[in-house]
């Protein structure tokens, strides 16, 4: 291979983030290109949690919504996220899953207006889809789906909401945030951003480039843990505008005052709903501080970097392998995906030599960069066995061909 | 006091439930009659959760999905809930919080008719009256909220939905659940039932009592952690008929095929909305699991021994406390509630002794009877010690009169 195994040695041991690797558990001999799916575990996180269990939840008891600071939580959280995606730190909130907080946000937002049109793109990822169509049915609005490049054309006098995900879960396209939200801004319609696979991956700037809206995951380059709380953010100038739809108690001006009348609370406490959960936001909150030191742009030039080796590594050594994710570095985001015919097959006899990627119907192959704990020596090891898999056809065994219920 | 403490011990001493409290981490020292706010953690919890971390997360990474088999813990703690409510395992699901799940099943619910009224009841847990006063904003629906003596005279000729706390939070009162569902089925209306002061304390049955919607909270009775998730019920007959608004992709039929197009899983499934919360679910699995053996009817069989022996000592002892729970075993759930014009400061000292009991806005100290793990010498310890703060008056010191964040 052109970039051979001491060129990918010697870059790792050029690394600055090297030393971050060993904030993570990475398991023996396994090479992890998922972490775009579920971020692997953080050591810190075994010791917060058992703490956080046996001291806090053990002892403590219901004195810990005071003593151990519980009822903060999600807006502490929200603030450690806010620095990653450019945004203030009042701005961002830690709750429920990104499906339920986009639900919030398209019902909030819609309202604005008299539009009748949410608009978004065919194949984004399908919850957004699916929710928004839940949307749609409940406050009467039309939920139009248009192809990715036909979208921002589509924008219309009757635009209420684009909703669109900033790098996309299958291909890694990236939307040029600032003129997508400018473009729709100036057609009088508001953006809700999907960040799920780009937060703790590609740098943000919510505040500078004008976003007004946004959700994200926890799970996935947070590394927040299975199922992790997601957030969302609302720019600080529309908080008192928007009025959640689940208005549950904890979004309650006084939610210890026991009145039957709802009040919002002021500000992005408004969109809490039930109590929040303790167990995931403090796995949470351990999975972003091991981003300490390590600053997004610094990341995002080693993502970069890694990208290119992975991109170069295939097209030399798997030919049958059709990228489709962009080259350039404005257009993407930290993963790359490949077509094969078999890309099922080929994700399961990888998973078998111990590189785990991902399968996404019907033909993706999907690599995730995750350069806080991967390394050169990783990309090259997976290519290697890749290579192998596929001069050898050893994916044409038929137990690869067998298919789970999770995907 | 004239329930003696040899009397108390003796109590324990045949108690067929004794052994349960050793499933149990009780702080040392510590009198808890709070486990109906926030229950005590279980210590198999402590072992489970490292597990589901270390080895789950930690090891099995992504697969765990199928090999730890964490996309069926949302139906399997269901099922498991099933046998507490006195339902069919397919007709309960753990997602999400209390809140979020009677929005959903309001929603749906009100669909199927084209009656204007949420009828409720003041004074019910203020997150329900706020959940149902956003649903009918959403929905052009009308909320009205009546006192609870007219409530059930009130569902008339335009009641869509009756919403109702079985067990009320505060005093304790409890609805005849079979009565009022089939007068509010009578008149055309169906009932949403929120248990979670009854579930793991007052025996249910749910489909003996034709129930047919209900929503509960983990954190409780359930020893889930705290903000555990929580359930949602909806009987066999209705879920084909109801659709959730929160459509989001775990609720799809499909949630792997990565459609644009919503269709609805069959059966309870459709209910859940975003990716399972894995860390909160498995902690409240092992809450329940905690349970094994202790049926409901010997649990309430000692909780009704408890509520006795409380309210007898504390009538003898503390004069001043007004008793404001039913004493008819069929008339209430599993705590008692006083009141006090300084039932604030006297909860604090209280706390301060080692006795923690609940303060609820404006005058009530409320007490929550947890037979699996409480000791009637519990309960002779902590009203010897109220008897004492009530005599010398110690609850006068102005450090008791601080008000925190939570109360």
């Amino acid at each position: 291979m052109s970039f051979t195994l001491s060129e990918a040695r010697a870059a790792d041991a050029a690394d600055t983030l090297r030393d971050c690797r060993d904030r993570f558990h990475i398991p023996e001999g396994l090479i992890y290109l998922d972490g775009n799916s579920l971020g692997v575990l953080p050591k810190a996180t075994i010791a917060r949690q058992n703490a956080v269990i046996a001291q806090e939840w053990g002892e403590g008891l219901i004195r810990s919504w005071n003593t151990a600071d519980w009822i903060n939580l999600p807006q502490r959280v929200g603030a450690k996220i806010a620095p990653l995606i450019g945004a203030k730190p009042h701005e961002v909130i830690a709750t429920d899953s990104t499906s339920v907080n986009l639900f919030k946000l398209l019902c909030a937002a819609a309202r604005l207006s008299d539009r009748k049109t949410i608009l978004s793109e065919s194949g984004n990822f399908h919850t957004d889809l699916h929710i928004a169509s839940g949307v749609a049915e409940m406050t009467g609005l039309k939920l139009d789906i248009a192809r990715r490049e036909k979208v921002e054309n589509r924008i219309g006098a009757d635009t209420n909401l684009l909703l669109l995900t900033h790098v996309h879960y299958k291909t890694a396209e990236r939307f040029d945030m600032a003129a997508v939200t400018a473009k729709a801004k100036a057609a009088g319609a508001m953006t809700i951003w999907d960040l799920s696979h780009s937060v703790g991956a590609v740098p943000l700037d919510l505040n500078g480039t004008g976003a007004e809206l946004a959700v994200g995951c926890g799970y996935k380059y947070l590394n927040g843990g299975p199922g992790a709380p997601a957030f969302l953010y609302v720019a600080e100038h529309l908080q008192e505008k928007l009025g959640s739809p689940l208005t549950g108690w904890m979004g309650h001006a006084e939610p210890f005052a026991f009145t039957d009348d709802y009040r919002p609370a002021k500000g992005i406490d408004r969109f809490l709903a039930g109590t929040p959960p303790i167990l995931g936001l403090a796995a949470l909150e351990s999975g972003i501080d091991a981003f300490e030191g390590a600053t997004m742009e610094r990341l995002w030039t080693k993502s970069r970097a890694m990208f290119d080796v992975l991109h170069a590594l295939v097209e030399q050594n798997c030919p049958e392998l059709v990228c489709i994710t962009p080259r350039g570095e404005d257009a993407r985001g930290s993963h790359i995906s490949f077509r094969h015919p078999h890309a099922f097959e080929i994700c399961q006899a990888l998973i078998a030599d111990g590189v785990i990627g991902d399968f996404r119907a019907p033909d993706v192959l999907r690599f995730g960069l995750t350069p806080l704990y991967l390394g050169f020596e990783d990309l090259w090891q997976a290519v290697d066995r890749l290579k192998r898999i596929l001069e050898t056809e050893s994916w044409r065994d038929p137990k690869f061909a067998v298919r789970g219920k999770v995907t």
